[in-house]
C-alpha cells in the first residue's frame, strides 16, 4: 500500500554534546525524525540516502514503526554525519562538523517509489533538490510542506524562492524567518513569508513553542516545559512530523484541525526533546501520548472568563 | 471606600527610545503602570513617592482609572527618572541612566492609607522597604505578591530572601529566575523559587508570554503576536496588575482562575506594549477588552483532538 505522507530529507548519523550528556553515531536527520514521529498518525514513507556505514539498526526503526524505506538509497560513500553540541541555551545548536558524504550525489526520486502521496514533506535539503521533487510528480500532492535552513537561505535564496511559490506550508526557525524576510516582527516575517506562496507558515521557537500562521489567525502552540531535555536535536523535524501526520490522518481541512495538529507536533517534539536521539519518540504507547495531550490541554486551556464591566 | 488591591512600587518619568520612536518624560513606574491595568478589574489604591516636578497629569490619569492615590506622598526632590531603550529585540531593556532622586527617601506608610488590603502588591522596589510593609500590616492580606529586579537579586539577596518566605505570587523575569535560583530549566528555577516561600511563581518571558506556576501544574500564557509593538516599557507590570486585578475580584481561588488571570495580564500587557507609556492601556472599552480576551481564545485553543490508534 502506498504511504499517504512523504517525507524526504536527510538520514544522518549525529554526534551530539549537552550539558546532560552525549551520544556518537546517534540515529538521526530529518526526514529520519520526522518519519518516525508522523508514524503514529498515517502512513509514511521516507526518501533519503544513507552511505555503506549506515547501521541496520536504522532501518530496525523504521520497521519498527512501519514506516515504508523502500526510497531509501544506497550509496558506496559513508553516511551524511553531523556534529553538534548545546550549552545551557537548549535553543541554539552549535555546528561543530558536517560531512555531507553521501549527501552529495542524493538525487531522490520520489516518483519512482510513491508517485501519489497525499501529503509530501520536504525536509530540510537543498531547495534545488526539493524543487526537482515537486516538478517530477505526476500530480501534485494535496499538501506540500517545507523545512529550510540558514545555510540555503544565504546561499540558495533564489531556488528556495522559486520553491516557496509552489507550496502550501513552510516551517521555519524564528531566527531563519528573520532573515529569509528581513523583518524583524514575527507578525511581519509571517505575513512576508505567506505572500511567497505557502499559506500557511509555523514559526519554530524552540523551548518558547511555535507559532502557527494561517489565512485570518494565528495559533500559539507552546512548547511543554519539561524538567528534563536532555537532547533538543530533531525537535523541529518531530514537530514537523506531528503536525503533518494528524494533519493527514483527517480527511478536512480547517484552522481547528490545523490548531489540534500543531499541539500533536508540540507533543511530539517534547517526547524528543527528553532523551537523546530517537529514545523519546520511537516506542510510545497510546496512553502516552494521550496523557500528554491532556497535558497540553492543563497548560494552554482556562476555560470561559467571567467578568462585569467596572464602572468608574 | 478602602481599595481592595493595593500596589507600591515606583512612579517615574520615563525617557525611552525604541526603533518605533522615542517619549520623553513619559508617564511610568511599576506602580503607576500596574494600577492602570489592575483598575479595570477591582479597586485600586496606589503608594508610591513623586517629586516636585512630577506633572499634574499623572494624577489626573489615575483618577480617570478611578486609582485612589492617596498613598502616593510628595518630595521636594525631583521625581524618580528611567532613560532607557530598547532595538528590534524589543524583549531586552537597555538601561541608559537611573535617576533615583526622591525614591531615595521612599518610606511607604501602607498601613496609614490602606491598613487591611485583601490583595497587596509589592512592585518592583528595594526588599527591605517591601518587608518592611509587609511587618507593619495589622494583618496579612489575603494575597501578597511581590515583583523584583536583578539589581536587588545581586545587592539585596538576604533581604529578597526573607521577603520571599512571606508571599504568595512572585513575578519575575525568564533570566532573573535564572540568577535568583542558579538553575536555567525553568521547571527546576519555579521550583527552586516555590521552595523558598510563593506557591505561585509567574515566570515572565517577553514576547513569548509567561509561564505560571503552581501547586500542580504550570500553565503557558501566550504573549499576543502583534504586528504593531511600540515600546515594551510596563508590560509586565501590565501584566501583573491585569492578573491581580482580576484575582482580587473574584474570592474563590483555584487553577481555573489563576489561568484566566494569566490571561487577563497578558491581555493588559498586550494593550501596553502596542503604544508608548500608558497611553495602550488607559482608555479601553469594555469591547476592546472583551475582543482581545477572545482573540486570545483563538489563539490558544484548539478543541478536541480525536484519532485512532494506528496499528503497526
Amino acid at each position: 500500500m502506498s504511504p499517504k505522507l512523504v517525507i524526504v530529507g536527510t538520514v544522518a548519523l549525529d554526534d551530539v554534546t549537552t550539558p546532560f550528556g552525549s551520544v556518537t553515531r546517534a540515529l538521526g536527520g530529518s526526514a529520519f525524525y520526522g518519519s518516525v514521529a508522523a508514524s503514529y498518525w498515517t502512513s509514511v514513507g521516507i526518501v533519503a540516502i544513507v552511505g555503506n556505514d549506515y547501521p541496520d539498526e536504522g532501518f530496525q526503526v523504521l520497521s519498527r514503526r512501519a514506516v515504508d524505506f523502500r526510497g531509501i538509497e544506497k550509496s558506496l560513500e559513508k553516511t551524511f554525519a553531523w556534529t553538534g553540541e548545546y550549552t545551557y541555551d537548549l535553543n541554539t545548536a552549535i555546528t561543530k562538523e558536517t560531512r555531507l558524504n553521501c549527501l552529495l550525489s542524493f538525487n531522490p526520486k520520489v516518483e519512482r517509489y510513491y508517485p501519489n502521496p497525499e501529503t509530501l514533506f520536504l525536509a530540510n535539503i537543498d531547495p534545488d533538490i526539493q524543487g526537482g521533487i515537486l516538478d517530477s510528480l505526476p500530480t501534485r500532492p494535496a499538501l506540500v510542506a517545507l523545512d529550510t535552513m540558514n545555510y540555503w537561505i544565504d546561499s540558495k535564496r533564489t531556488s528556495l524562492l522559486r520553491v516557496l511559490k509552489k507550496i502550501d506550508l513552510l516551517t521555519i526557525n524564528e531566527s531563519e524567518a528573520r532573515m529569509l524576510t528581513g523583518e524583524f516582527n514575527l507578525v511581519l516575517a509571517a505575513r512576508a513569508i505567506r505572500s511567497l506562496g505557502p499559506s500557511m507558515v509555523a514559526i519554530k521557537k524552540g523551548e518558547h513553542g511555535a507559532l502557527v500562521f494561517y489565512e485570518g489567525g494565528v495559533f500559539a502552540s507552546p512548547a511543554m516545559p519539561l524538567e528534563v531535555v536532555k537532547d533538543p536535536t530533531g525537535a523541529g523535524d518531530s514537530f514537523a512530523g506531528g503536525l503533518l501526520g494528524y494533519l493527514t490522518s483527517h480527511s478536512h481541512r480547517s484552522p481547528e484541525l490545523l490548531k489540534q495538529a500543531s499541539i500533536i507536533g508540540s507533543v511530539m517534539a517534547s517526547f524528543c526533546v527528553s532523551d537523546f536521539g530517537v529514545t523519546g519518540t520511537l516506542s510510545l504507547s497510546m496512553d502516552e501520548i494521550s496523557g500528554r495531550i491532556r497535558e497540553f490541554g492543563d497548560l494552554t486551556g482556562f476555560g470561559r472568563i467571567d467578568y462585569e464591566e467596572r464602572r468608574l
